[in-house]
């Protein structure tokens, strides 16, 4: 049996108890590691878990499927992921793999971010579709995912940006000269989303489109789950500066028109007028 | 403090290792029971959360808060919600009456149906608004939220429909005499959502609209994240019929032009030919 558990957000112990004592039977136990990350690392989760983790990456998952399946028809193998194991498509592949196989496959969910940004307020019925903010480069500032921002704002409904995650990149020279050396990993922060979400915002405006400004209400949320969780709402503008801390960080872009509840629920997160701080909650 | 516990969805061992953790130093730990269920009663959830649950009903968590929250300040109480704590509106009302009376509060969060509808494999970020779909009455038989759907339709993305739970109703009859006298609970089947959405799909097309049609490609889904989850893909048509036996139950209508890894995915759940009955999955 293939199982697909869900690590949740936070730390060791925001794993459910079914999915502990499933992944403490498996006979191999996977840890992907490419497209979110807990507050701690690997060696704590060993501890907190019992077992040995092996480390999947991005080119372990997509090219090399075929090892975390190996016997998996005649034993149990355990494939874990931060939050829920469909939270990134990547893993749907593997389910399919597994089922061409007639490997049986098993799943326990966990919170994800689609669902855990709710503890903002903004209520989780009234969201469309989510995007994916990528880090620009000098030459690749991709614009299209703002289409789906102004179609969320047309129709009144919140815009979760899920912002992007570089573990286990090579440099251009590296890659080119086929070294295995990897670049720190980089987690793009609230900030760093909101200044390219800026610079979309003023080539809208000079195309004659305003769907968004630089006064959009908008949530910045760090560490969604864990101890130190941080959550702030102001304008986009605020949000270049805001300071949340630590990785991982997630953007949202308010649909306009809140509900009365939604309203009284950000302003327990507001910024204080003439600070570039965000207000903590006190007790998370 | 106020801990706001997800027990996921499922059953007992579906609760995180943090969540038990909590509730078991908590004072008072309440279980609200009218917006979801588990698959297993308050009893079962006792004996192995080993501490006695309080059943709030919608009555006592809207009017009698003031309760729940009591002597919050000075020692702990737990208020545990099937799925995650955000999942429902009303319980943001809780964090704000908390919040008023310096109590802070905690969120562990955990899967939610929001979320956990990725099991059938149609991307989580290509969902539009969630819509609720009401129990009808002879004279009561709001179609409104169809506009949602249409919305989506219109902009390619799927829309996951929240079937009706009714708990602790009283009849007009027993209203009116003030008997408190509860009718037993309901919960909506996929079968009565589609039956109910075929007729306003009949309605539209009186008025020359047809954005959803007997035709349109819908995922049905009972009991996810339990032993015996089942999903079954279909035509609307067919999800009036097909048995997914008990609750809870979720529907899904797509928003047309599907990824082909969503399609791969939701071939493994088709209604097979000339049957009414879902093919349930291989080891779940």
């Amino acid at each position: 049996m293939l199982y697909m558990i869900g690590l949740g957000l936070g730390d060791a112990k925001d794993i459910t108890v079914k999915g502990l004592e499933v992944l403490r039977r498996c006979s191999r136990v996977y840890l992907e590691a490419y497209t979110s990350v807990l507050t701690v690392g690997k060696e704590v989760l060993e501890e907190f878990y019992g077992r040995k983790l092996i480390l999947a990456d991005r080119e372990e998952v997509e090219q090399e499927a075929n090892n975390i399946l190996k016997d998996a028809d005649i034993s149990d193998v355990a494939f874990l992921v931060v939050g829920d194991p469909f939270g990134a498509t990547t893993h749907s592949d593997l389910i399919l793999r597994a089922t061409k196989l007639g490997i049986p496959y098993r799943v326990i969910h966990n919170a994800s971010i689609m669902n855990a940004v709710g503890c903002c307020g903004l209520q989780l019925y009234r969201f469309g579709e989510t995007v994916s903010v990528v880090f620009w480069t000098d030459t690749w500032r991709p614009e299209s995912f703002f289409d789906k921002v102004k179609k969320n704002r047309q129709n009144g409904v919140h815009t979760l940006c899920l912002l992007d995650i570089k573990v286990k990149e090579q440099s251009l020279e590296n890659l080119i000269k086929g070294r295995k050396i990897y670049e720190p990993p980089r987690y793009m922060s609230v900030n760093q989303a909101a200044q390219q979400l800026l610079e979309i915002v003023q080539n809208q405006r000079i195309r004659g489109e305003e769907p968004v400004t630089e006064e959009t209400l908008c949530v910045g949320l760090a560490r969604v789950g864990a101890e130190d969780q941080k959550i702030a709402a102001g304008t986009l503008q605020q949000m270049c500066t805001v300071d949340l801390g630590g990785p991982l960080h997630s953007l949202i872009i308010t649909g306009g028109s809140l509900h009365p509840l939604e309203m009284e629920m950000l302003s327990l997160f507001s910024i204080p007028e003439n600070s570039s701080e965000s207000q903590s909650i006190d007790g998370l």
